[in-house]
């Protein structure tokens, strides 16, 4: 019998294992190799990051027969100072050993400043493109940006719930529902958690879920994706539906102040343009018709929604008007929001309800829900809707929920806009879309 | 237009506003009422906990007939000390604002000290049940849990990911596995992130995932879910299979640790007890056959795995001679891991991997992968499988994968393990079995 212990030694060298004179032990891939006059330099990649060595020839052949790009290898060596070098040092190669080998040489060349590759090829190789360091970049931002997510709602005393995602109905309806086969009988992959999280209110008045969810949508856009990754959350107790806006602006502030200080390579590497957020702008729906009627003489042709250009439109506006990059827009119409949105009081054609856009795009929906069970069941009715139906979504109403709303924010949209990249498919690991479920 | 910030206010009054004199405002479900001579307490339940309020006769008939088990209210009132209660204090009731009301008493009790409930009646009014402060106490730990181990993982240099749950291939192969239908297409659910795990390795060196995965087993016990969460993790540059069971050392030192510190109430609710974690005994999956047949006369029937009654055996066996409540058992044959797992050099019929088993189950399945682009199509070939299947799996051995391994232990039975739960069921907070996919 051996016993098994947490041992120091397993903390990654990431940093490196330094000895009082400089001396180092790391290992990486080999990612480039430059033979210069008498040496060479040996860039190793490492947790995504280069590092430069600096192998002299008289290390001996056979030892040089390995150093091969694409193989791992450990390295002890002498830090010295190099001001030219990635992080300002370099290492004195002494003693190298290769611990795996590659087969072949990639047909997709990863170590250059940039790929320069049609996004097919770029998926189609997705587990090698990744290894550019840019590419792992914008994955190092992503979980930034849901560190942030979690970290400042824990902060906010919410509680992390996870829900289930094969489930019997789904919560937006609709034909955009991926159906599958379980045990005999037919149920859904889950479009968003709303039910669960609404159901889990009552439980912890405040939760929020960070999970996958699946659209079953027919368009391939730059700007869709059928499976993605959903911030959500649900709290209790609000006084009107601002505090979900309010709470939504603080995680952005202290998202992007984390990036700052933990992500600051990868914001250098990308030369990332991270968006001043004190105050959002707000603005109401048919505020927003009037602006772009009045400001861009383009008519809308839709009273129900905001179409791609009348979203760039007002993002373009506020940027110019008020210095934002951000907007919300508030009091969608009734009519193509959920039937478990509220409707204001006020002018009941319209609820208590905003989207956030960010840079030309919607990153998020959210609003206030009903929480009266009778008011519930009224609207389902008004929408023609089967209240049988919903027996197990509607418990929480009739056995009591306090006034509640949340918001669900698409992970990969906020992660293309922060990054301005082109396409959402480079937000994502490995993107699912109609035609793509591979790799 | 308005602007929207992020305003303290909205931060949580779970921990109450109070002012310099302790007057209190607070918010919460009416748990339970008792009425005594001339007052009444009023149990609050707040963020899954009960705050004890007191109002009196004095406040008047109108405003007590609204002060109904199931309403949600807000309390203006003065904390004062009281150790009879649950946190040591109680609030007297100076004003009550109603919130939202319930429509029906549940059906169900849940402001005893104990439901009482069977299983099934639990989980058909799960919404309902999670409000009773034990349930909810359960997935507060789960929080913990999950916490726990991706704070330990970020501190070790692990990078959080995100993989697919629509996939082309199942990583573990055979008939357990759910069929999708995907624009035309025959796709499948997720049985683990195996295959993008180890791809990421290639990508960061250590990465993690926290998300479901779908196994499609057609058994009903209490140990088996369909849908489940499973904690991940994969690291290069290991130099041998226990640096992975020493990082799952570490993860769970680390987690009872903040289970402790920040979970105190829910221990204490659960009486919960934590066991202690210092090293772990290792057995080999032969030795512990051996200590089985001698120590308890049981002759194995499958020399190729455990069986339930032989994971309870050993467990019991280890406690005693080890005082330990965790066990490793490692080199588990080739021939029932999957094809992925690396052989022992010494003794290849077995391989470098390990189960950990906690209080008589299987938590956790890890081990060595092969990293050799030659040796994984061997051993490949040897199962008769087909290599052209998994093209896009072996991108990764072909241009290079360092020496790596990881793990993955199942959320649920960690938490059922943990807080003595007879049923797998009862540590997820909506469990989807054969028979189960509502609510």
């Amino acid at each position: 019998m051996d016993r098994i212990n947490y041992a120091q030694d397993i903390v990654k060298p990431l940093n490196m294992v330094t000895g009082p004179n400089g001396e180092v032990q790391i290992s990486g891939f080999i990612h480039k190799i430059r033979v210069m006059s008498g040496f060479s330099f040996v860039i190793l990649r490492v947790n995504g990051s280069l590092v430069q060595c600096v192998m002299n020839e008289s290390m001996g052949q056979e030892l040089q027969d390995h150093v091969i790009e694409g193989n791992t290898v450990s390295i002890e060596g002498q830090l010295r100072k190099e001001e030219r070098a990635p992080h300002g040092f370099e290492i004195e190669i002494h003693a190298l050993h290769v611990l795996s080998k590659s087969a072949e040489h990639p047909p997709i060349v990863i170590n250059r400043k940039n790929m320069s590759l049609s996004l097919d090829t770029n998926l189609n190789y997705r587990s090698i493109s990744l290894r550019h360091p840019k590419e792992a970049a914008i994955f190092k931002i992503q979980e930034g940006i849901v560190r942030g997510f979690r970290d400042f709602l824990h902060k906010n005393h919410f509680t992390e719930v996870r829900t289930p995602k094969i489930v019997f109905a789904g919560a937006e309806g609709g034909a955009n529902i991926f159906k599958l086969n379980y045990f005999e009988q037919e149920v859904f992959l889950a479009q968003s958690p709303q039910f669960y999280k609404q159901a889990l209110v009552g439980v912890y008045d405040r939760v929020f879920e960070v999970g996958p969810v699946y659209r079953a949508e027919k368009h391939n856009t730059s700007r869709h994706l059928n499976e993605y990754t959903s911030l959500d959350f649900e709290m209790g107790y609000i006084h009107d539906f601002t505090d979900i806006m309010k709470m939504e602006v603080g995680f952005l502030k202290y998202m992007f102040e984390l990036l700052k200080e933990e992500y600051a390579d990868q914001i250098k590497l990308l030369d990332v343009d991270i968006p001043h957020v004190d105050s959002i702008p707000a603005l109401k729906f048919l505020e927003v018709k009037k602006i772009i009627e009045e400001k861009y003489q383009r008519i809308p042709t839709d009273y129900d929604d905001l179409d791609p250009e009348e979203e760039q439109l007002i993002c373009d506006y506020v940027k110019q008007e008020y210095g934002s990059e951000f907007v919300f827009v508030t009091h969608f119409p009734s009519d193509k929001r959920p039937f478990y949105a509220q409707d204001d009081p006020n002018s009941p054609q319209f609820t208590l309800s905003f989207d956030l856009l960010f840079r030309g795009l919607e990153v998020t929906t959210g609003g206030q829900r009903i929480h009266d069970y009778h008011d519930q069941i009224y609207k389902m009715r008004q929408k023609g809707m089967n209240v049988d139906d919903f027996e197990s979504y509607l418990m929480s109403h009739k056995y009591g929920i306090p006034p509640h709303g949340g918001l669900g924010a698409g992970l990969e949209r906020l992660t293309m806009k922060l990054l301005k990249l082109p396409n959402i498919r480079q937000a994502c690991f490995y993107p699912r879309d109609m035609n793509r479920v591979t790799p």
